[in-house]
C-alpha cells in the first residue's frame, strides 16, 4: 500500500573524511522516499525552488515515486551545509538556508487522498500536525523529529506525538524528550506522550524498538523490546540521510505487509538497518538510487547472519 | 575445563544515582570469576591485604572457585573509589589506592599447572606477559586491558597482544589502540597486532566480535563479525564490573564447550551479555553471588527473543 512522506527535498553541501560534495540532492523526504521505494509505492509532499531541475525530479520518477506533491516555488531550494569528522557519528552544521522552505505550506494533491501510510519527516511540528489532520483516513502514521523542535517547540510537538503509531528518533532525542537518562524509562515516558511504539536509532550500534500495550491492541500486552543490528562498515563515505533511509526501509517494508504484527515490525527494523547501511556507502543518494532488490535481500541475509545464533556458515 | 584468571581482587567504594556503598568486594578477577563459575571450574591468582577476611573468601569458595592462588600480604587490599552520574556509561575515578597490589608478583600454585584456559584481566601488561610465559600448556588465552596501559605502556602491551587468542576491550580502547576511528578498520589493525579474535564491548548497546582467518584456523576464512545485544534495563544500579562479568560469562561458556567453533563463540557472546546484565542489577557482586542456572537460561532465552526475528511470541 502507498506511503506518503512529507518533509524536505533539499540540496546538501557535505564534507567528510572521504571528500567534499557541493549542492547534491538530499533532504529527509528524498532519502526516505528512495529507501521506501524498493518496498512499496511512495508519494512525496515537499517544496523545491528553481534549482530543482528535471534531472533531480528524474531521481524520484525513475524509482516510480509520485512527485505530484512536490511544489515548485520561485527562489532556491532548502540548502544544508555540514561536515563530519572523526568517527562520523555527529554532523556539524555549517549552514542552513531555508530558502523556499521557510514559507512551506504543505498541500495535499487530491490524488493522494487514498494514502494508507503517512510519514511525517523531521519538519516543524505545526506542519506535521496540519498534514495529519488533513489525512484522517490513513491507517498508520509514523514520524521523526529533532532536538530543535523538542527544545523549543514542545507544545506543538505534543500535538503530533498524540497521533503517532510510531516515533523514530535517536538516543539523544529520546533522552531529551523524556528528560530521563535511562533509555528504557525514557522510552516509556515518550510512549506515554502518544506514540504506540518507539524506534530508537543508535547509529553504528543499530536500533531498538520499544512497545506499549497499544502497539498491537489485539495482542493486549506489550511485546519485549527488539534490538536490530547495524552492519559494521569499514568505510562510511557519508552518513547524511542514514536515519531517513532507515525510516524509509522500515516503513516501506511495513507498508508492503498485509498486517502489522510484532514479527513484521521486527523484520521492518532489519530492513531499516539494511537501507541505512546502503545509504552511507556513497555521498548523498547515489547508492539508494541504484541498489537492487537482490542486493537488498543479500544484505538482509547478512544482517541475520551477524546477529542470529543459528545459521549456516558462509 | 578450568579457567585461571589473574587480576585484581579489591574493595570498591561506589556512588551511583541509586546509592552509595563503602568498601564492598570488587575487582576485575572477582567479577570475572563469579560470572565464569556458573559455567566451569575457576581458579584465581591475585593478592589481597589483611582487610580481606574469611567472609570475603567465602564469596569465592561458595561458588566453588579455587582461591589457592589468592596471596595474602601484609597491609590493605587494592581500593578503588568511583562515581557514576547521568546515564551511567562512564565511571569517574575518585581514588585508586593500590596498597598490596603495588608490589603484586603473581605466583602460580603447582596445582594450577593443568589449567587449559587463561584469562589475563586488566593489570600491568608486564605481569600479564609473565603469567602467560609461565603457563605454556594452556589451550587458549584471552585478555583485557585499558586506556592507561594502551597510552603509556604500549611496548609491554604489544608482547601480551601477540599471545592472545581473543582480546576483550571497549570501543574507545579499540580506537585508541589502533589509532583509527572506524571500528572495523580498527579491529583489523588490532588483530594484526596479535589477537586472533577481538570482542568489542559497547556497554548498553551490546558487543561485537571480529574474526581473522586465524580465529578458527581449520576453517581458513574469517567468519563475519557477530553482534550480540545487551538487555535494555530500566534500572542499572551499579555498572561496576559489567565488562568483567561479560568476560566471565563469555569465557566460562567457551571453556565449558568441547570445541572452539564459530557457533560456540557466538553463543558465548550472548552468555557474556547475560552475565553483564545480571551484574549491574545490584551493587558490587551481590547479584552474581546469588543468580541461579535457571535464571541464566531464562535470560539467555530473553536475549535471543530481543534479537532474533523468528521466535514464538511470549
Amino acid at each position: 500500500m502507498s506511503i506518503l512522506v512529507v518533509g524536505s527535498v533539499a540540496f546538501d553541501s557535505i564534507e567528510t573524511p572521504h571528500g567534499k560534495v557541493d549542492h547534491i540532492l538530499g533532504g529527509a523526504a528524498t532519502h526516505f522516499a528512495l529507501a521506501a521505494s524498493y518496498f512499496t509505492d511512495v508519494r512525496v509532499i515537499a517544496v523545491v525552488g528553481e534549482d530543482f531541475t528535471a534531472e533531480h525530479e528524474a531521481v524520484f520518477t525513475k524509482r516510480g515515486i509520485d512527485t505530484r506533491g512536490i511544489e515548485h516555488a520561485p527562489g532556491l531550494s532548502f540548502h544544508w551545509t555540514g561536515a563530519y569528522a572523526g568517527n562520523l557519528n555527529e554532523a556539524k552544521t555549517l549552514g542552513t538556508d531555508l530558502n523556499v522552505f521557510a514559507a512551506f505550506e504543505p498541500k495535499i494533491p487530491e490524488a493522494y487522498a487514498d494514502t494508507d501510510f503517512l510519514f511525517l519527516a523531521n519538519i516543524d511540528p505545526v506542519l506535521q500536525a496540519r498534514v495529519r489532520s488533513q489525512m484522517p483516513q490513513v491507517k498508520m502514521v509514523c514520524g521523526d523529529t529533532m532536538n530543535y523542535w523538542i527544545a523549543d517547540h514542545g507544545a506543538n510537538l505534543a500535538v503530533v506525538l498524540r497521533e503517532l503509531d510510531a516515533l523514530l528518533i535517536n538516543d539523544g532525542e529520546v533522552r531529551m524528550l523524556a528528560g530521563e537518562q535511562n533509555t528504557v524509562r525514557a522510552a516509556e515516558k515518550v510512549m506515554a506522550m502518544g506514540p504506540r511504539s518507539l524506534v530508537v536509532k543508535h547509529g553504528e550500534y543499530g536500533a531498538t524498538a520499544f512497545f506499549s500495550d497499544r502497539s498491537f491492541p489485539e495482542n493486549g500486552v506489550a511485546p519485549r523490546p527488539f534490538r536490530a543490528p547495524a552492519l559494521p562498515l569499514a568505510e562510511v563515505v557519508d552518513p547524511t540521510g542514514a536515519g531517513d533511509s532507515f525510516a524509509g526501509g522500515f516503513y516501506g517494508y511495513l507498508a508492503s505487509q498485509k498486517e502489522l504484527t510484532p514479527a513484521a515490525f521486527r523484520t521492518a527494523m532489519f530492513y531499516g538497518g539494511v537501507m541505512g547501511s546502503f545509504a552511507v556507502e556513497r555521498f548523498g543518494t547515489e547508492r539508494l538510487q541504484a541498489v537492487t532488490k537482490k542486493e537488498i535481500e543479500a544484505r538482509f541475509k547478512l544482517f541475520r547472519e551477524i546477529s542470529h545464533l543459528d545459521h549456516k556458515e558462509a
